[in-house]
């Protein structure tokens, strides 16, 4: 027997619409790639959206025709988010920090149609457009007079030019909730990159999910400033679950320095931000000297990487703001675990709060975990034991775009290439990736442990853990350092400082002192690169 | 082209699942009927609800069948939420306030197979289980100990006795997510009552949006009494999301007085509180005199029926409670608005504040609420326009349980049978019940306006508005009202109270002293009853 309740397709428009009918004066605010800010309302981010969705009928996009992006977190990229999904059409965020070649390459297996850019990434589009071999339409993100007039782009568009005199008014096709709505590709450190091909029903859970109390806390009252990259996983999905609340966005533009991410918090009053490690390390990196404090903001999210716990506390106890681990992947649209409290940890002393507070949290409900040994069987939740991390749940990815065969899965299950360890009370602890764990005479360390007791250290401005083969015990791990400016650090000194912090055969052989860390282009460190680097070094004892 | 995410269903078996797994030993406490307090966890809650699903399969019962309960809020009640539901049979959760032919008409209606009831039942079991035609097995909610041995009713089995040695495990089913979950008749004033018929689908996505900080701000952190029945549209949905969040539950039982509220309140640590008014009057009736004060208990959502600006007032200010004002129905499983502020208004002043606080709230995401005129043509939301308030989406229902014709909607919207306006921000305010608004000379008067005026009034415990006829005017309004003990109040105060607080037009006719007002099985003002008591009143002016 069904039930009799009213059928309704959870679609990407109706969150405009609702946004647009409740939340009509709700402000979205961007930092311009031109520099100014630009204000708006989510009322005027649907009639936009609405433009958007005429101007690709006009363009004779076909439903399911891929929509690609080359743009920094802004009121126009949030209209091609709506605007896009809404049709009928994909859109396909290209991250504009990869190498040019990979983005003709994913340009090229997206099969992208129609591509709109950032006047920032110009000289990148000049750069791909001719091998860019299904794009027909070139859409610059400037106003018409705006538009170079010698670029090279042939029929190259201004987005605003084409959205003008469009008609304000659309009506939105109600389409099967598992149709494709967007799609993201991962930066693999091996092999072409994958894409993960999001549909209108897996947005629409994982944003009620993200707005939960226990995971982003997302509300009407906040404005929320998303530091993550909209090409990066749609922002953590902020902003759909920001049109679902009628929260205030504020965008940041390409502007991610300390400076400008402090004064956008400010003058907008920002009580929650998301973003990578990295770019909070810039945040504090300006604050400090200049002894600035907030005044509003109240919590930020903090994955993409694990987060250093000096991080943590710097945010907790000198700035009162409330710091959530998280941890997700691209294939998981991409939210899995927040490190949110339970009611039983309230009472707990601050340091064993604390300890909890820097594993990578517990499961958002939709999405469950497990951790198996290498013959796929399951271990036990004990906060000890660790294995290959394995999700499954309605936003993670049954396989990937174009992937051939049987799928991404194992037994219902997506592999994370993580390894973790769960303990009872849920609480998942990455403690490495599983090609980054140093296998040491048979047992493995973790090279995150490493790296995280180095940042520990008051002359580290970065670490990175690798193994190094070792004629006796396989591998044996070293730590590479980058020291900050005017630090006289030796590496005798560092490897003193892991003693008493670790297992005595955990503490790294040796410590190498380098000029930067190799970062991939969203912030996470490259060990192949810093390995190839690395390839002439040799091991003091072996 | 479809999204390549994985495909699960939305099931309440993965609710009680997800809490077992990663919620173990999240407490559940209860207040019994026997009087003493039960606590377990919610791995407790999922063993005894696989168990329950297992008993179930003994007796036979297919897929669809109903299962009805007569109980309080209670922890056998919360295993049949989920041993019930989880293994495809249809909750029926049965209001023991009603009259007992009325208990007939709808077990007979819903054809219920299996009827389980807490003990204080047990003398209305007696009085109608002859005449449940359908029900096949009679399960008392207790000890196999203490099951009557001369109860009269033919096989009547202990709950304690079926579970006992069942199997802890079970594989629940994998169902279509559309499939009939549970279901709850609406006490109408009018006519035979009818039922709603919720599915897995409408559950889970009521439940995500329940748990929203803008809703009920659900998180592993809270301690919840629902003190609003589970046989009032599933206690709001408050057991789902609790299960979907980790959160502790503190169900009271049968004991809703002051008192035992408070000390439950105190004892659990309660953070969040739900139920109608009357019950927040009885405990602030019991806190007042003693100078009692809360210590954990942060906010209290109200519903059920208006809140009286001056209780809202009480907790605010007296107490430092939240109080959210919120609104639905048993058609809309039952959220449909909640009062949450938005962040534009968080800088008004506190009167300010207050006067959008008194409003029923705005949507929930998922929910679309508009009013429309007589001819059903839309009217502006500008806070002033009043009409029929209709309402649409996925956990509303499209037609009643054996409904006969075309379903219950107009046109796709559900018509609330409520007479509302809505602001520009979206905030709704019922302005009265469509059948109860009062008709003055071509102009309508709230009687819910005239009520709220007089229960400000220091000497008014209760008052009721209703239309009288009157030649001229087609009817006037007149307010019924139950003096507080001891008061001398007279008709021709209480009417002076009125003036300057509305519209000269608009201030009762009269005054009418009454000993109560009737009141239905849920608590709401029975207006049908008053009107026949004073069938022969006469309005001074007629």
């Amino acid at each position: 027997m069904l039930g009799l309740m009213q059928q309704q397709s959870l679609l990407i428009s109706s969150l405009i619409e609702f946004a647009n009918r409740h939340h009509h004066d709700g402000e979205v605010v961007s930092r311009r790639v031109e520099g100014d800010i630009h204000r708006y309302t989510w009322g005027d981010v649907a009639k936009r959206s609405r433009q958007v969705a005429h101007v690709l009928d006009n363009l004779k996009l076909a439903q399911g025709d891929r929509v690609a992006t080359l743009a920094w977190n802004g009121y126009r990229h949030l209209e091609l988010y709506f605007g896009v999904s809404g049709s009928g059409r994909v859109l396909h965020t290209l991250n504009p920090r990869l190498h040019p070649d990979q983005v003709v390459w994913i340009a090229n297996h997206a099969e992208d149609q129609v591509l709109c850019f950032d006047m920032t990434f110009l000289p990148l589009v000049q750069a791909v457009h001719a091998r860019c071999t299904t794009v027909k339409h070139w859409v610059a993100l400037c106003d018409k007079d705006k538009l170079p007039v010698d670029s090279g782009i042939p029929n190259l568009m201004s987005y605003e030019a084409l959205l003008e005199g469009q008609s304000t008014e659309y009506d939105w096709p109600d389409l099967d909730e598992n149709t494709a709505s967007s799609m993201c590709y991962t930066s693999g450190t091996t092999g072409n990159p994958k894409a993960a091909l999001y549909s209108h029903r897996s947005t629409l859970l994982h944003a009620y999910a993200a707005a939960l109390p226990d995971v982003m806390c997302i509300s009407a009252r906040d404005a929320i400033l998303p530091v993550v990259p909209m090409f990066h996983v749609n922002a953590w999905g902020i902003p759909y679950s920001a049109a679902m609340t009628g929260a205030k966005l504020v965008f940041p533009g390409p502007a991610l320095d300390g400076k400008s991410v402090y004064e956008l918090i400010e003058s907008e009053k920002v009580t929650f931000a998301a973003g990578v490690p990295t770019v909070w390390q810039m945040l504090l990196g300006h604050m400090r000297p200049a002894k600035l404090r907030f005044s509003s903001l109240k919590r930020t999210v903090i994955g993409g990487s694990a987060c250093p716990p000096a991080m943590i506390d710097a945010f907790n106890e000198d700035y009162g703001v409330d710091v959530l681990h998280a941890w997700g992947m691209t294939e998981m649209s991409p939210l899995g675990t927040l490190c949110t409290l339970k009611n039983k940890h309230l009472s707990l002393p601050a340091e064993d709060q604390m300890k909890i507070r820097l594993k990578q949290g517990r499961c958002i409900f939709g999405v469950d975990l497990k951790i198996v040994n290498d013959a796929g069987e399951d271990l036990p939740h004990d906060g000890k034991t660790y294995g290959d991390l394995l999700v499954k749940g309605p936003w993670i990815i049954r396989e990937y775009y174009k992937q051939e065969g049987p799928g991404a899965l194992v037994e219902g299950w997506f592999p994370t290439g993580d390894v973790a360890t769960i303990d009872e009370d849920g609480f998942m602890q990455i403690t490495d990736r599983s090609k980054d764990v140093i296998k040491s005479g048979g047992e493995w360390i973790s090279s995150i442990d490493i790296e995280n007791i180095a940042m520990g250290h008051p002359d580290v401005a970065m670490a990175a853990c690798i193994g190094m083969a070792h004629p006796k015990w396989d591998e044996r791990p070293i730590v590479c350092v980058v020291k900050k400016p005017g630090s006289n650090l030796t590496a005798a000194e560092l490897l003193q400082f892991y003693e008493g912090k670790t297992a005595k055969w955990q503490i790294p052989d040796d410590a190498v002192f380098v000029e930067a860390i190799p970062l991939g282009a969203t912030g996470k460190m490259l060990k192949t690169k810093l390995r190839e680097q690395l390839s002439n070094y040799k091991l003091p004892s072996a």
